[in-house]
């Protein structure tokens, strides 16, 4: 019996390759998206898409942090900047996201009895967001074998983050291997109402310099 | 200024106990409770009324372990047990219940400038539910400070267990002595239409020992 494993997964073009690299490992997945008040819902009509060309089950929970705000990203009151290369932690970072992401992937895993969690997290954000660094992976997957009765049993969790050490350009050449189709995949911050990326915010800056890097053929469409 | 305090709060007697200790430490806080499929919505219309009573803000939030399941106390196809001594975890452990709490508190510590969140577990539960341990609290402390902007520069939060080595009456005992009204508080697993508590489930158990042995009169209303 193939081993279980969650993928925290938005549609966008980690998780995705996330999504084929846990298959490509064996595992079957249960991908798992958040209503987190993000602005747009774009991203989970686009996850659940990818989820089924992938058929892996697809699992939508709600978040409530739009109800606290302080993010670019769920408060509509905070501007999305433009890409702007500052090493400082950026406005689009949501207190404690993967925090919540991870809790909640947890709760899930044990009951479904996955002890395997994938979250897509790279080091492009390694100066930005503290929650998608390395030490604090190790912290999570320490405190998941404390928290969880599987965990004290002896049937360890491990948090797995496989793109950590690649850049955004290896990650699309590596998926691009193992055949995603990133023309499904959606990484905008700021999108139209026709779902067209802006191709200005942070997530679409690393993206189109991924494309341009890996020597792939960018099937974003731009507004 | 007081110092501020996310306080996870249930209206039950130890998270009740917390908010009186945290208060009488010069904390403002703000009490914090979840829907999370809980078998009965009683429980978050008491700590509304509780919260109130003490003068504290109160959030309420909804958590999706409902949709998951695996817990009697989230999932109406598994008995709530009563009272039986075990020493192995209970099926009314909820998987990954405290870290989807704490991690919805740390988000809303973070947004609200509080850096410090109190839980009212104990030992009493200690041998039974994992994520009410010690080292629990401990890597989950760890993990708050890699996890956040306001960790990663410089303003640590901490996690607060007052009653984390006291037995029930020890709590109980320190709570009048605050000025607690344990007769607004709620405990049972399993009330009946009117409120009225069970007297058999371990929640209940460990209440009405809990008073017994404080010598305090028990004011819960039992069917």
């Amino acid at each position: 019996m193939s081993p279980k494993a969650i993928v925290v997964f938005s549609g966008g073009v980690d998780s995705t390759t996330c999504i084929a690299i846990a298959q490509s490992q064996g595992y079957e997945c249960i991908a798992l998206s958040f209503n987190y008040s993000q602005r747009h819902v774009i991203e989970v009509e686009v996850a659940k898409k990818v989820a089924a060309h992938f058929g892996v089950e697809h699992r939508v929970f709600t978040l409530p942090s739009g109800q606290f705000g302080g993010s670019a990203l769920t408060d509509k009151n905070i501007a999305v900047p433009q890409y702007s290369g500052s090493k400082d932690i950026p406005v689009t970072y949501v207190p404690a996201r993967n925090t919540m992401f991870l809790a909640i992937a947890l709760g899930l895993a044990e009951v479904s009895k996955a002890h395997h969690i994938f979250l897509g997290i790279n080091t492009i954000d390694y100066s930005h967001y503290p929650d998608c660094r390395p030490e604090y992976l190790e912290a999570f997957q320490n405190l998941a074998n404390l928290a969880t009765k599987a965990g004290v049993e002896g049937e360890k969790f491990t948090i797995h983050a496989p793109l950590i050490h690649l850049t955004k350009a290896e990650i699309i050449k590596l998926g691009t291997k193992l055949g995603v189709d990133y023309g499904m995949t959606f990484s905008c911050y700021e999108p139209d109402e026709n779902a067209r990326a802006c191709g200005q915010c942070d997530s679409c800056t690393f993206r189109k310099k991924g494309f341009e890097e890996a020597g792939v053929e960018d099937p974003t469409v731009y507004y």
